[in-house]
């Protein structure tokens, strides 16, 4: 890797960058992969068949630019206007859309100070200045703290890397609180226990959701977030694609997401699975003597009392299980481990179990 | 659609903008579509056979957020390593990187007064300032004026909407003019007649070409464009991506572009029925008085030395027939007509006789 300062063709803003850093996608397949919360089930079996149904001749020509049929079943699935939803190439682009779109430079932007760390990175790259907001010792988000003056709020609820869920009465006050300002909430992780704010859209104008098919859709590897707000603010997010890229969504990610709302049986199946494995796997994991967060996402939070998180991590990866550790203050003894099938975690579990004895 | 200014959610950034508007997208099939540059050829067989095999279960996990296998196979076919090759959301996502990249704000950048009409509205979003280099009256570009002192360079070759082409020792002294300052080459229809400047890469580290499977490879659909130059420069646009999305190029594109650049056979032979069709039609419209440029590209530009455009461009539309037409100074009277199958352009020129008889 050249160093950042290296090359005198880089912007001033490409040096002063610092970009996230993804989690591990090793390339053979020898690893239980408990590193990025992706769904270990497969995607539904209607997805894949849309997907090859799509990839025919018609591939040659551009997708539709503004995404109308994915955008008409997702706002019925939500109860939504089409134009209340904006699709993106996964909620990561909707995330860097939505920073530019309304939040301007030299206007504090809240989030928590432990969070999904992508938020800073794309501050850099938007220019925006943020202040981050201290959780309380159990890793929970003080509502009141974003009710005041500020450049715009953004909250991921659940909160990663914690898993804890803010009632959505907290999100009410806290968009209530600032009728001027964008609040986004970042729900990538909500189809896993809390309850969706998308139900405050229809009277709160200042509200945008986002959401991705990337985790309780198993689709992580199509790219297909949404945006759900008022037509203002898609408007707005509109505004900036067509200022980047028109096209971000491919022909087979629309068909697969499409696919993927007209199949509910299955994701209430899959989802439901994963919420199950994850009570499972906290509580063996609390009678191991292990502090675990209430996680609402599939995902889990967790430290020993005795033995330290990067012990942990090393000695698990050694045995062939991959989790996640960010070595950052506050979080530097917990873990982040992704919920796999109950096999995973039993595997998961044995491990543990043998590198504590 | 909204005014531009009627939500206080948007940023002063996004209120300034000037979005791109693609080609119409009609949602009935009716039409003869020759108004966005796409391939009248169906992707290779391959491409779409590697799609429906990448479309299993996989799709849970993440992309590789480094695209290491494409980089691989584009490298070796480019003769390139792979660390001189970067993969994007397109060609237009790769603007957008490279702008952000390698120009500054502050720092006057360089484009032909007339071509991509996105390179000012990418411009408006990352607060690059620009100047448009005027063109010749045949609409070739003047070289010597992209040497003077500037804050980088970016032109396309072929240029859009004209499909001039501008030799390669031309390039070459633009490049080697700019020691100091990144100089982009949008070689987007590169495939239909040009050299491309790929060659002059290894001799020059502030040089980035920038291609696309869209156009020659039918896949503008599948959403993947190249960019390729040293590796200083592919460190800088790796940085940009980082800080925006770290998977912005899915599963199934990776796999097609793979299988696109193993079947050279299909790529040569298209994109020679592509050239034959465009030499045949350009000399039929000549026969008929049109002014035809000297089209490198899969496209053509053409104009009526007594019929107005706009009027051609209604009476095409009528008659069942897309084109593009730009209400811009210096090529309000030119229509751009993409290149379609031999049976839709002796279509298109039935139509035009009909029009004009």
């Amino acid at each position: 890797m050249l160093n950042p300062s290296a090359s005198i063709y880089w912007s001033e803003l490409a040096k002063k960058l610092k970009p996230y850093v993804p989690g591990e996608q090793p390339k053979d397949k020898s690893y239980i992969k408990l590193n990025t919360n992706e769904n270990p089930y497969p995607p539904s079996p209607r997805v894949l068949e849309a997907i090859k149904e799509a990839a025919g001749k018609d591939l040659r020509l551009y997708p539709d630019p503004e995404c109308t049929q994915l955008r008409k079943v997702a706002g019925e699935y939500y109860g939504l206007a089409m134009e209340e939803v904006f699709i993106g190439n996964g909620s990561d682009e909707l995330l860097t859309f939505s920073f530019q779109a309304f939040f301007d430079p030299g206007r504090i932007v809240l989030f928590p100070d432990i969070t999904y760390s992508f938020y800073p990175a794309i501050c850099k790259l938007c220019l925006i200045d943020y202040q981050t907001v201290p959780l309380d010792r159990d890793f929970n988000i003080p509502a009141q703290e974003f009710c005041r003056e500020n450049g715009g709020v953004i909250i991921p609820n659940p909160n990663a890397p914690t898993g804890n869920y803010l009632p959505l009465h907290n999100i009410r006050t806290i968009v209530e609180s600032n009728p001027n300002r964008a609040v986004i909430i970042d729900e990538a992780y909500i189809d896993f226990g809390g309850e969706s704010a998308v139900s405050l859209i229809k009277d709160h104008s200042n509200l945008l959701v986002i959401q991705t098919l990337s985790k309780s859709r198993s689709l992580a590897g199509l790219r297909v977030g949404l945006a759900l707000g008022s037509q203002e603010l898609i408007a707005g997010l509109t505004r900036i694609k067509d200022s980047y890229n028109s096209y971000p969504v491919d022909r087979l990610a629309m068909a697969g997401a499409i696919a993927a709302f007209q199949d509910e049986g299955y994701f209430q199946e899959t989802r439901g699975k994963v919420i199950l494995t994850r009570e499972r796997t906290s509580m063996s994991l609390k009678q191991m003597g292990f502090k675990v967060t209430d996680s609402q996402a599939n995902f889990i939070f967790i430290s020993h009392p005795e033995v330290k998180a990067d012990i942990l991590f090393g000695r698990l990866r050694e045995t062939g299980i991959l989790v996640r550790y960010f070595p950052s203050p506050g979080i530097d003894n917990y873990l982040r481990v992704s919920i796999g099938t109950d096999k995973d975690m039993e595997t998961f579990i044995d491990a543990l179990t043998e590198i504590l004895s």
